[in-house]
């Protein structure tokens, strides 16, 4: 997790992202997916925390930067075609801003099935 | 499972495509991530079958169709923005069309650490 450069070529696409899912190393429940760049890539190996694009913001964005809900990254996957990643990760807090500990927190029955970590209001202000 | 309709309103996006992520149910292993249309979710619905788009075919695509390779889908869940989903499935062979159980197996590192369940030359002719 020290190289700058994948050693497997990463495609990027013509908008220059990549789906990256993020999954809890212990459990294998997924947490999020969102979008990564080269920079976002590079920043994660280097520095062992995620780093996902922000595409409302349009900025590189740590995950829990701003509410300290860090994602410890232990391991970085690829698939077969080069054009989607999993950061392999331990959660700090809940991965979703809205206070569960994973964004897929329901059904597309709209059952709710994930657990509520934290109070969303008091971290992100 | 059953309804033609998602309850939870879901974000097809410009190119009317969602990125959904099959994890096995059992294991939490992360098999493959792919594109659905709002037709391809219709028809995971209707039929318990994992069906994406394939952006290279540029059709609808039920996973296994021709190498027997379904994927029988457990529960479909949504992510809190509504723009990624999840299809919990059990796994007829393998997913990947190498051979290998799940196609992100190998790190970015390109350590394989994957297990090849089946010879893909046997299957995909």
């Amino acid at each position: 997790m020290s190289e700058t450069r994948a050693d497997v070529e990463l495609d990027f696409g013509d908008d220059g992202l990549i789906p990256a899912v993020a999954q809890d190393a212990d459990t294998g429940e997924i947490l999020m997916l969102a979008y990564a760049t080269r920079e976002a890539v590079d920043r994660t190996r280097e520095t062992d925390r995620a780093h996902y694009y922000s595409r409302s913001r349009d900025e590189l964005w740590e995950k829990g930067a701003s509410s300290g809900h860090v994602q410890h990254v232990e391991e970085i996957l690829v698939d077969c075609d080069g054009d989607a990643i999993v950061y392999r990760i331990e959660q700090e807090g809940g991965a979703c801003h809205t206070g569960f500990d994973s964004c897929f927190h329901r059904t597309i029955d709209g059952e709710i099935i994930g657990e509520k970590v934290f109070d969303p209001e008091s971290v992100y202000e």
